[in-house]
């Protein structure tokens, strides 16, 4: 997925490890961890370069317990294994193979977090890592898991995993772009497609469940729709109506193959309010600004600075707002923008610019998309349809 | 959701609570425990009546953990709690509220797994349940969690509500039933739709990804599909095509509410291929067979003694088999049919019924669909659509 492919030899031939080998030997030093163990899907996906069993993927629960697979890699890349299904040997190979050379069934007769844990443990034990620093998704792991893995390797030390895999993850090469462009056109398409389509007097529930619609109809999973109707100032969807000449908008996020979207858009029927107008044409134009100013180097402190200075250099001053968020996998990923100022943009980051304007009588105006950091600037990512959608009505 | 509405007094006024109270009691008393405690995004909404936070009800990942709400009911019922996100109140407010009592907000300034488990400890140490046993979902509740539950509750036991909150859930009432039967239409039109709309040559994955856009465009969330074509007898979706005079049978699943559904439908392009289609009426009219002898009463493994005897009464005797399992929020959930011969069928408990015969050189034919026990037998879930699908090409 990275795009920095680095080989590594399995079973006499060379697979291609699908994230980049120095960037995640520089980590595992850095936090201090011998191996990591991924158990959720994302972070499996990324680690395997995009395998997950289709058929849990939406959803692992079944019975009283829920589906469990786990990616297991030491520092070096040596060892790496899977446990995975009993079915799951035939997906693998469908897939193409994985890079990892051992693939492991969990352990049958209980539930398949503690049978998958058992195996994980054992892997562990025999690769003489007992004693060693296994990184766990300590936010997602199932307990019953954790208990497994502390009870059968009583001398290794658990830490949290999840940072370390969030900046494993920081730098996305070409073909996570490529998902992250499509995530955030069909979210921009879908956005104003649902617009397009309302007729006065349609609910925000509706429109968010047009949205869903249409996103599934370009082939993104529907994450969510926050919907508000000017001058109201709730985001949630709901029974208000979306009546003539009152602003919209709609702030809505999907995922294509993990990678997922965060797009905010804006549209009225009928007379379009003229205030509401020049707000999000204030908005946009203040993420302009800031997007000419982007690039390898400059600090997060720094994006946050000229955000906030360009949305309040507009005539709303200090009803204006702007903030920005690491994207990729996972929204609000590094880099996490607001918690570190000191931390330049390197090439390949992803960042979500957020700028809105709420103004009483008004409504919540608010433009939002990402962009890509580039060698020299940035990229946007899902432009399309950014203007302010009228519909006739 | 259950429909048998109990009232509980909350501060002066009569709320309604949304499941089975007396049901709910004898469990606790049952698996000796003094509360439980609710964490997935279907258990909670079963004990709400239909509550989660949309923002987050598709992924909760974000930045470097989850989203992670927390209903706490005791055995009484007296004291219920929410735990939830800083922004929730307005959103319960417009759910038309909760007959849970205490609404608590995350502890913030780290992960929101970590916040809540603390706000749930404390909550249930002011109720004097600090050395109470306390059931949680211990194959899905996150590990960082339930340490803070150990650590702040050190003289609690812990263990599994899963096994409970399923028994719970296993009698279904007319909300549910009515969310059940949408959610397996929904799949069966899908399925016939996307067979309809497939050209000879499809993938077994375009056909998937057809089934899902299809389940999309009529409210339901996709969960997945397994896709076969005669003579193989590969299950996942991938590259195999459908060609003119093969059977193929998708096999899906999609959820409305959280009611979660399991069809399986043939169909073929162009001639229909004669063994294959009279394996897949044998299949049908076992079914039915089935069907006449069920009803309250009739135990679990009487089900299965019946289903595979009316499978192997076919003329493809040994080749063909018969299984069934719980339906509700979850696949396979109580009656869990196989692990459970001696129970006997309840009114308002939903069967998945499948039969299915596997054939050397014509392929892998299967029914399935859903019924639901009824005072005087059972009522089909979703059965428009079942015969077969026969596309001009």
């Amino acid at each position: 997925m990275a795009g920095r492919a680095t080989r590594t030899p399995r079973r006499g031939v060379t697979a291609v490890v699908p994230f980049d080998a120095a960037r995640f030997d520089r980590l595992m030093a850095e936090y201090g961890m011998d191996a990591v163990l991924a158990t959720t899907r994302h972070n499996a996906r990324y680690l395997t370069g995009g395998y997950f069993h289709h058929f849990v993927a939406r959803t692992g629960r079944s019975g009283h317990g829920q589906y469990l697979s786990i990616v297991g890699v030491r520092r070096d890349l040596s060892g790496a294994f899977h446990v995975g299904g009993g079915d799951e040997g035939a997906l693998i190979e469908r897939f193409g193979g994985l890079w990892i050379g051992e693939r492991l069934q969990t352990v049958r007769g209980q539930g398949m977090t503690v049978g998958s844990a058992l195996q994980a443990a054992a892997a562990l034990g025999r690769r003489g890592l007992g004693s060693g620093t296994i990184g766990v998704e300590l936010a997602f792991l199932p307990a019953d898991a954790f208990d497994v893995l502390r009870r059968e390797l009583p001398s290794a030390t658990f830490a949290d995993a999840s940072p370390l895999l969030g900046e494993l993850r920081a730098v996305k090469g070409p073909q996570e772009l490529d998902l992250l462009r499509r995530s955030h056109r069909i979210t921009g398409e879908a956005i104003h497609a649902a617009m397009a389509g309302a007729a006065a007097g349609e609910t925000t529930r509706g429109l968010a469940e047009a949205v869903e619609r249409q996103m599934g109809a370009r082939g993104g999973v529907f994450l969510y729709c926050l919907a508000c109707v000017g001058p109201g100032m709730v985001r949630a969807p709901g029974p208000e109506r979306w009546e003539r000449g009152h602003p919209l908008h709609l702030d809505a996020g999907c995922e294509v193959g993990d990678y997922v979207s965060d797009v905010c858009r804006m549209g009225s029927i009928g007379p379009v309010p003229a205030e509401a107008r020049a707000m999000y044409e204030a908005c946009i134009e203040a993420s302009l600004r800031l997007r000419a100013r982007l690039g390898p180097g400059l600090t997060c402190g720094e994006v946050l600075r000229l955000g906030r200075g360009f949305a309040r250099a507009t005539r709303w001053g200090e009803d204006a707002g702007f903030t920005a968020h690491g994207m990729g996998m996972v929204s609000h990923e590094p880099p996490q923008v607001t918690s570190t100022p000191d931390r330049p943009l390197e090439a390949g980051m992803v960042l979500s610019l957020e700028t809105e304007i709420r103004r009483a009588g008004v409504g919540h105006v608010k433009f939002e998309d990402s962009v890509a950091i580039t060698p020299g600037g940035c990229d946007g990512l899902g432009d399309e349809g950014r203007e302010w959608c009228a519909v006739a009505g």
